[in-house]
């Protein structure tokens, strides 16, 4: 079976093809890094870590670039407020690229603690410049804009395109703004392709209409085709972007290039809090870093993966409580089984074993054909790990089975899905332990049962069981 | 006694100023992020590294901004051959800025490790073209610069100040340079802040002289200037770039603004290996990678922090390994401070070892005040080093003494040189020698000396030592 993705486009799934075999383009939406990244975050860039990672391992050779906004995002989506990065460094007392600085380590620490990969190229829109002043100045030449002391605005009744993603007329685009028309505007749904500086703006550049700054939209057009070329095979998203930012990426860049921009628009839906909506004016903001003082960055993950990226996820105490322990039985699962191949026996496959491994192999690319169904994918090997525990629990697997289940969790749960197996501790914790059976197997040959036991009784205490079998005790990590 | 500091403008050491009181805006010559970096850029970022800790110390609000070269530096200085940056992405078949994630990132990686913190502001020279076009044009109206064929050069007979750095005069500096004269140039030491693409040149950008790109010394003025004002108060560097870099930068910033450009400059020595200057065509080029899989960070920052930041320093095996012991020194010393506090007695100070704290704190501070003399401050701290290990031996150290010493350690050896003092392994591992302890003194109760006696020796391989006190045993790590 081919994958096939679901495109807002044309709003339903279509059979991937890129546009050079073999090789893909992607383009995600990053964050505007004027706070540390919350849940929402965590779902948006975990879900397209995975598309990446599927996409390579099917054999594409993938770029995969995803901006940093540190200028032209302003407090308000019709043009008008202050700009969120020069807001905020102006409350913490900080010139704006150091406030910048200190966000975007923030969200690559999260997004590194989370397992996703770097993107190939993370453009800055203030590295970027000339690059949006030049599509400016394409967009007038052609007459897709217009200049208004200092500013130059897009004019949507000029593209006929405009509306082709999110669906929205005009009418109904200017309902949604909702705020008093800029009498600078033709028509109240044009958006500002370069804003000129007000007095006292600092983040602001030279240009041919004057010292300003460039419009929200701008920065991903001119980034996403510098680097991936007119017509991008993916771009994604959240959901709240659809409009009006990638309805004015389209627009601006069609126009420009007359070429057709993305060939498959991917958007993720959103995380709640116990039912409602995050928002910081509601006091349900989640921050990752929050989150991780409670729960392991892969029990995130999983959480993450456990819905659909179209589908929104609600955060509750419960739900993430049983990501951790899903994902506690998943490590402990390749945990136990990297253990035992250490004295597994030599031997021929293990019929129902290895036929499970395949099953599960089966299943996993299925639901990953299927739009990165990754609940479906994540529900096989979880199938897998239920039939590798009993194996392990009523048998001993040969070394040969043990080894392609160690491969299939290497390949799919670690490639694919991006989960980092680790043992706890590490150090000398585990010649420790070995020094701690020795000296409990030298006290019961001294009939020593009291401190054999007490030896048992602490290790329980600190997580680790000792299971007694004929040929030598073993230890095994249960928390 | 205030802080002096080497001016290499003024070849001597002068009382630092800065020119706002309590505020120091330093720039530091970032790496070319072509590849990963080597030991001498563990010699420079350490060193600056600490000079901002220490003015920090001082009280004074620091920005530290130190750029990252993704363009303009060729590999010739001369204004010629290819571009570094480019000529890399080529070998490796990468789009150029995928090759400056991958180096920018690698570098950072590597300063985490060696514990330098991260500059308020990494402006990239690819970020900063319009600023570095803006410059160009004040040079040009000025008359300090002159156009041909689409590239810009400065003028260095009309800045009377040219040379005023190194010390070189013109004709020096032209046979320095021992090629062919660029025709295009009036004054062989004229050198490029433009220059025109030529064909199959990819990183360019639009400007009024046509499509091309900054010369490498024109990032640092603008960028410096751009983040810290016209005059900084100091900027540093290897010494390798007092000519041209440095020379080129005072030229062309002192000419657009007519201010002071910098009021400190600081030049770290470099680091040669086994008696020879490094290079990657000697075949002894150590990166910093490289040398981690043999030493610990600390050791390496302890190899460098050992000589001034003005000397040169040799790489050997044995001075790393005198610097390895060193570091396990202090940190073990650190750590037995950390655990006796545990168990120390209340009690009034310890006079000699309340003494050796303050001689310490005098003495470090003097030595740094001494242009940075790292050498001399580490001298103090091994000084009371021996004096701590000596008491610790001997004697019973109050709570109170013992706490005073390890906020000297904290502030001192942590906060100013940097030094990341930790645990080694972690986890449950002292939980386990606990126990094992305990198992132990059960056994010497229970007379079973042979068990008790296995216990210890196989501790000792894994490098801990087990100490029978009266009030009990106690276990310490000594690798």
């Amino acid at each position: 079976m081919a994958l096939r993705v679901y495109n807002t486009l044309s709003r339903r799934k279509e059979e991937f093809r890129p546009l050079h075999e073999g090789f893909v383009g992607i383009y995600v939406c990053g964050p505007t890094v004027y706070d540390h990244p919350h849940i929402g975050h965590a779902k948006s860039y975990i879900s397209f870590d995975v598309v990446v990672r599927y996409l390579r391992h099917l054999g594409y050779r993938v770029r995969y670039v995803q901006n940093i906004t540190d200028v032209g995002h302003l407090t308000d989506n019709a043009d008008q407020g202050e700009d969120k990065i020069e807001k905020r460094a102006a409350a913490e007392r900080l010139e704006p690229m150091e406030l910048v600085e200190i966000y975007m380590r923030s969200y690559f620490e999260d997004m590194d603690a989370l397992g996703n990969l770097r993107p190939d190229i993370s453009p800055r829109a203030s590295g970027h410049i000339p690059e949006q002043i030049e599509l400016v100045k394409v967009l007038l030449d052609k007459g897709y804009a217009y200049e208004v002391g200092g500013s130059v605005y897009f004019s949507v009744e000029k593209f006929g395109g405009y509306g082709k993603l999110s669906g929205r007329r005009f009418q109904e685009q200017w309902e949604a703004v909702r705020i008093a028309p800029n009498p600078e505007k033709r028509h109240p749904a044009d958006f500002a392709l370069w804003k000129r500086a007000e007095p006292g703006h600092i983040l602001r550049w030279p240009s041919p209409w004057g010292w300003g700054y460039p419009g929200w939209h701008l920065e991903c057009s001119a980034m996403s085709m510098k680097y991936l070329g007119e017509t991008l095979d993916i771009h994604g998203g959240g959901m709240e972007n659809i409009f009006p930012h990638h309805e004015c990426e389209i627009a601006q860049s069609e126009a420009a290039t007359g070429k057709p921009f993305v060939r498959y628009w991917m958007h993720n839906n959103m995380v709640t809090v116990e039912g409602t909506k995050m928002g910081k004016s509601l006091g349900n903001f989640v921050t990752i870093k929050e989150a991780l003082k409670s729960y392991s960055p892969m029990a995130l993950r999983l959480f993450v993966l456990g819905s659909h990226y179209r589908s929104p996820v609600d955060y509750t105490e419960e739900a993430m409580r049983a990501a951790q322990r899903g994902w506690e039985r998943l490590n402990r699962a390749v945990q136990m089984v990297k253990e035992r191949i250490r004295y597994a026996p030599d031997g021929p496959e293990d019929r129902e074993l290895s036929e499970a491994v395949r099953r599960c192999e089966r299943d996993f690319s299925e639901a990953m054909d299927d739009d990165f169904n990754t609940p479906g994918a994540l529900g096989a090997l979880f199938e897998l790990t239920r039939e590798v525990l009993a194996g392990l629990e009523s048998g001993t697997p040969s070394r040969t089975t043990l080894k392609k289940v160690e491969d299939l969790y290497s390949r799919l749960a670690g490639g694919v899905l991006g989960f980092r197996f680790e043992e706890e501790g590490g150090g000398r914790e585990e010649e420790l332990l070995d020094l701690l059976v020795e000296v409990r197997a030298e006290l019961r040959r001294a009939k020593n049962w009291e401190l054999a036991d007490r030896i048992r009784e602490r290790l329980r205490e600190l997580g680790i069981a000792l299971e007694d079998r004929p040929e030598g005790t073993v230890w095994r990590r249960y928390s």
